[in-house]
């Protein structure tokens, strides 16, 4: 297969749709960890090609995420590769994926020897394969199929319909960050008007937490403070707390957003005790000027300027303390 | 002024420009305790007015709440009613309010004895005015008025633009709730167009609160509850509690997502005692079967299927009680 970068030709959608047109079984790929529009992107796909005639297969290194399993509705689209039948494929669509490694080694080991259309919204996408849909104008990689198969009249079965909403909803924020534009809008306008149920599915989307999670917000906020003339703000959770709660990896996902939502804050993060006794720092900055990676750098660890995170081997209350004092330096 | 139920006779869009081109001031009321659409509305109306040549006067029994005065750039639209210069006016428009009571006596008792027209999207609107459009299958008072200025080529300066759209995404939940229609979005597409700054409206209306909303929270969360096998997620809020906050109007909008979005719950609901000693109670379906606005006119309240709420005057543990009997019925 042509997994390097650079190898693929711009195509327009007609011309794609011209290389599906032949081949009667296609593999969709899309990157492993899948979020929202890897996964909506991929099953809304795999419907509408299905509905034209093709068999499909999905493949990916790691299972829908569990908050995406509704979406999963027909049972034709096996996505873990270690059961998904690969025989007879004739043609591979890469989606969503900027970078070949992100592909992941398990997944792509299984594709044959066989043409890749690659379809993408990353501006950073290594253009591997042979034919490119790259627009990185669209939101989402969801964005871009819409418009492939509302101008090329493919079929827009419930399920493409839906895994598009989906796909467009989480890749923007609901339709809150600055990458939603005009066109956006008026795509989500017309899948609606296709008929989605818009309180069902982003109730199934963003309104599916665990107890929990509300219980976890409530012991955080126990240590809830703002410091620094409300520059910070961060609270902190101890593994007994975590213990008797239950809480579950992806438990705590989200509830930074109220810590960082206040306003006049420019730093805040959270300190959660692990059960191996280090302490785990999240941070965030909204203000361009506090790079919390170098603030979670001083604490061996790293990532980005507004998002980024260390483990510190240190008593939670020790840490707090540290932690505090690096931050005053930065503001 | 013609403030009886049924007085109102409904008219079209277009006939209500024309009641209005003759009036040099007018005066916008809205409902007390105003929220996005609300306070959207008006300032949209306002703006759109003002621009057409007209002077504007914005009357509330209550303040802008803290989380729209980024809306509020124009300081020549006074909103509280002891401030309210209404010499002169000609005409009140009455928006987003379902009933004469929520236009506030004290706001009310101000107006002049001139044509009221009634614009709203509840189905429970009592009529009450001279003039009426009415329109249940808007998702927002935000909604009609954006057809009425479009429609009628009405000037739409970017306060109005910014302000409809923050009346309506704030009336849709962000465009997640059933109310939200093919038409709601591709408005919300209309004014993206038109220039609407997405991130920084939203960062704005759902990330800017105050560290007041982070206490309530924590209060509210102290009385957490989840009942009826999970079905059903309240808390309660005493008057002591946000007294000693300093709690103001607005503070505690949005809070209720978090019992909603618990997987499993059909109906949520807040009791917040007010100042008066009556509990305001707030309350959310996410089951179509349960129609929350029967649950809230048991207790003399209303709204949507979705979305209602009431004023009861019994002691906060019996209105639990109270309420909690009368939603495990309707489940």
């Amino acid at each position: 297969m042509n997994l390097s970068p650079k190898s693929a030709t711009a195509v327009s959608s007609r011309q794609a749709i011209e290389i599906l047109r032949p081949c009667s079984k296609i593999a969709i790929i899309t990157h492993y960890r899948p979020d929202g529009d890897a996964i909506g992107s991929m099953l809304a796909l795999a419907a509408s090609l299905q509905e034209w005639g093709k068999e499909v297969v999905c493949i990916n290194r790691d299972p829908v995420p569990a908050y995406l399993d509704f979406l999963q509705t027909e049972q034709t689209f096996v996505c873990a590769p270690d059961t998904a039948d690969l025989n007879g494929v004739e043609l591979v669509v890469a989606l969503d994926c900027a970078t070949i490694e992100r592909l992941g080694d398990s997944a792509v080991s299984l594709l044959p020897d066989v043409p890749v259309i690659t379809i993408d919204h990353h501006i950073t996408n290594e253009e591997y394969g042979d034919h490119l849909i790259l627009d990185a104008t669209s939101a989402a990689t969801g964005e871009i199929l819409y418009q492939i198969i509302s101008e090329n009249n493919l079929p827009l079965p419930t399920l493409s319909r839906d895994a598009l909403y989906v796909a467009i909803s989480t890749d923007t924020g609901s339709l809150q960050y600055s990458n939603a534009t005009a066109r956006t809008y008026s795509i989500m306008a017309q899948l609606v008007d296709a008929g989605v149920d818009v309180a069902h599915i982003n109730s199934q989307t963003y309104f599916n937490h665990s107890v929990r999670k509300v219980e976890l917000l409530r012991e955080c906020l126990q240590s809830f403070s703002l410091s620094h003339d409300g520059q910070v703000s961060h609270w902190t959770i101890s593994q007994a707390a975590q213990s008797e709660i239950g809480a579950q990896p992806g438990d705590m996902e989200g509830l930074m957003d109220i810590l960082r939502g206040i306003s006049g804050v420019r730093v805040c993060f959270t300190l959660e005790e692990s059960s191996s006794g280090a302490v785990r720092l999240s941070m965030r900055s909204k203000d361009d000027l506090v790079d919390v990676s170098k603030i979670c750098g001083h604490f061996g660890g790293g990532g980005h300027r507004m998002a980024a995170g260390a483990a510190i081997n240190l008593p939670l209350e020790d840490c707090l303390q540290q932690v505090l004092a690096v931050t005053e330096k930065a503001l």
